[in-house]
C-alpha cells in the first residue's frame, strides 16, 4: 500500500460555529457546505477547504461522544486525527492487520460517504489515524 | 488573506528513524531526503511526501527543544502543529496581529527555506499553527 492523499486533518472543537468564525476572520475561509451530524461516530462535522486538502471540524454530539474526553483535556480543541486515502478500504484493513497495526472496529461510513476505519494511535506514532477509501471523483 | 495550501502536518516523534520505519512498513513511504537539523528551532526534521501534502517528522535536538515538553506529555509522539502557506509572510503577520492573533516571535527561516512564524494555539482553536511563505516552485 502506498501513502495516499492527506484527505483531511480532523480538528476537535467545542463549537463548530466558533471555529468557523475564527477561520472566517483569520483566513476569509467559508465552510464547504453546512455542518452535519454523523450519529454513528457521535460527532457533528463541517469541512473547510484548503487548495489541496481539508480541515474537518468535529464537535461532540453529546457527552458520550468519542471526542468528549479529548475536549476535556483540550478545552479549546486541537488536532484530533489525520486522514489518509487508500484505493481499497478492505485491502488496506487486511494489510494493516497483517502488519500488526490495531484497526479500531469494522469499516464504517465516513463523512465523505466512503468507508473508513481508524488505526490505534499506539501503532501510528501516537497519532490517531483515519484510513479512508478515496472518493470516486 | 485566503486559506492557503496545507503545506504539512508537523508530527513530533522521539525518533525520526523509528517513525520512518513505521511509515515504510505501513505505507511503503520513503523520506523526501535525509533528516536534517534546524538548530534555530531546536529540532531535527524529515519530510515524507503524500501526493498532495507532507508529513514533517520532528525530533528534539536536545532537552531544551521546544518539542521536549510535548513529548513528555505524549511519549509516543503525535500531531504537533499544522502549517498553512501564505503568499507574503510579512503581510500575513501584520494581518494576524491586526486581528488580535498572537504571533510567536519574528518570522524566521523554516524547513523549506522560506520565512515562517507560529500563531499561539490559544488564538487558533487550540492548534499550534505555522504560517509559511509559499516556496517559489
Amino acid at each position: 500500500m502506498k501513502l495516499g492523499c492527506l484527505n483531511h486533518v480532523g480538528v476537535a472543537t467545542p463549537s463548530i460555529e466558533q471555529s468557523l468564525e475564527l477561520y472566517r476572520t483569520l483566513f476569509s475561509a467559508e465552510p464547504h457546505g453546512a455542518p452535519f451530524d454523523l450519529p454513528a461516530q457521535g460527532v457533528r462535522v463541517c469541512f473547510i477547504d484548503t487548495p489541496n486538502s481539508q480541515i474537518e471540524l468535529i464537535e461532540p454530539l453529546g457527552p458520550d461522544s468519542p471526542i468528549a474526553k479529548f475536549l476535556e483535556k483540550n478545552p479549546l480543541g486541537g488536532q484530533h486525527h489525520i486522514c489518509f486515502e487508500v484505493p481499497d478500504i478492505h485491502a488496506a484493513r487486511a494489510e494493516f492487520e497483517a502488519k500488526g497495526a490495531r484497526v479500531l472496529g469494522e469499516p464504517r461510513l465516513g463523512a465523505h460517504g466512503t468507508l473508513v476505519f481508524f488505526v490505534h494511535p499506539k501503532d501510528m506514532g501516537g497519532m490517531l489515524t483515519e484510513i479512508m477509501e478515496a472518493p470516486a471523483h
